[in-house]
């Protein structure tokens, strides 16, 4: 299945104990980007609230020795409950290229449909061609947004001033979509 | 009521583009708190999926004329659905001490309370003496944390490496609570 992990990765949700653990890899993980600010950024989008109110909607991922490889942070839109929205993922670096990611965000994909919602969203930042073809890999579509950069539809200052973001939607009710 | 608004003052739920408005009067509203950097941590507190995907159950505040005056942001617990948690709440300093703040707590503690909720939980800055006293003054008690500061029990790094909060319940099912 598309949602299987490789050997010796074992996923689970998380507790709130866990965002220290995800925090603390996050600077790594990313390569220390933006240095101290962006370690900064990286801790006010993740504040515990997601570790302690959205943890059966979220997933770890764990070698067998207990080391933290990868995580999803996503839940079912609240108002809209069609939506289900992936807020931040992150994948260690030593795993790429294994399937790691792509099998939580079919997880997530397998947990929303469950739940009865038909698209799943998120958002990435201009100029991220990984991310841009790692979602429109998995099926995702870029939404229209109020500005071209780099040849992709953009939303400037969608998360606030300056905070321009590329949005991603994927229907769940695809046949075509493998799930 | 309780949950009564003074005159001229009307609630309604927010809508995605009301992210843009609320971010705008923040500076204002917090005197500019920590300049450029706490602009863009307040940024960063409120992306844009809380006014997406949890408008249902956050409040906006507006004169008459159209000015917005106060905001409440807040949920439904997905995975411990007896808890509702408030996540952010601003009210203009031109209309502070009117029961602005009170009347939106209110409304969330009555909504959360309709769809099954048992408590309710926040969280504050240590050393912010006025939400201190907001919140037990509104029958919130202080949860005990890891470790003391000016009197107070504190969790350190509750929400990142130096993030420290005071945590916050307050029980819906007190019948001496009014609601």
């Amino acid at each position: 299945m598309v949602d299987e992990l490789p050997d010796g990765l074992v996923p689970r949700h998380p507790m709130p104990d866990d965002q220290r653990r995800v925090l603390a890899v996050m600077d790594a993980w990313w390569a220390g980007f933006q240095g101290d600010a962006g370690s900064l950024q990286r801790s006010l989008l993740l504040p515990r609230l997601f570790f302690q109110h959205f943890t059966d909607s979220s997933f770890l991922v764990e070698r067998d020795d207990g080391a933290l490889v990868a995580f999803l942070v996503g839940f079912v839109s609240q108002s809209q409950p069609e939506v289900a929205y992936i807020h931040f993922v992150g994948v260690d670096p030593s795993v790429r290229r294994r399937g790691v990611g792509v099998s939580l965000y079919h997880r997530f994909f397998r947990l929303a449909t469950a739940r009865g919602c038909r698209r799943v969203r998120c958002v990435t930042s201009p100029g991220n061609a990984a991310s841009l073809a790692f979602h429109t890999g998995i099926g995702f579509q870029v939404e229209p947004g109020d500005a071209m950069i780099e040849g992709l539809p953009v939303h400037r200052d969608y998360d606030g001033p300056g905070l321009h973001r590329v949005a991603f939607t994927r229907t769940l009710t695809d046949p075509t979509s493998r799930l």
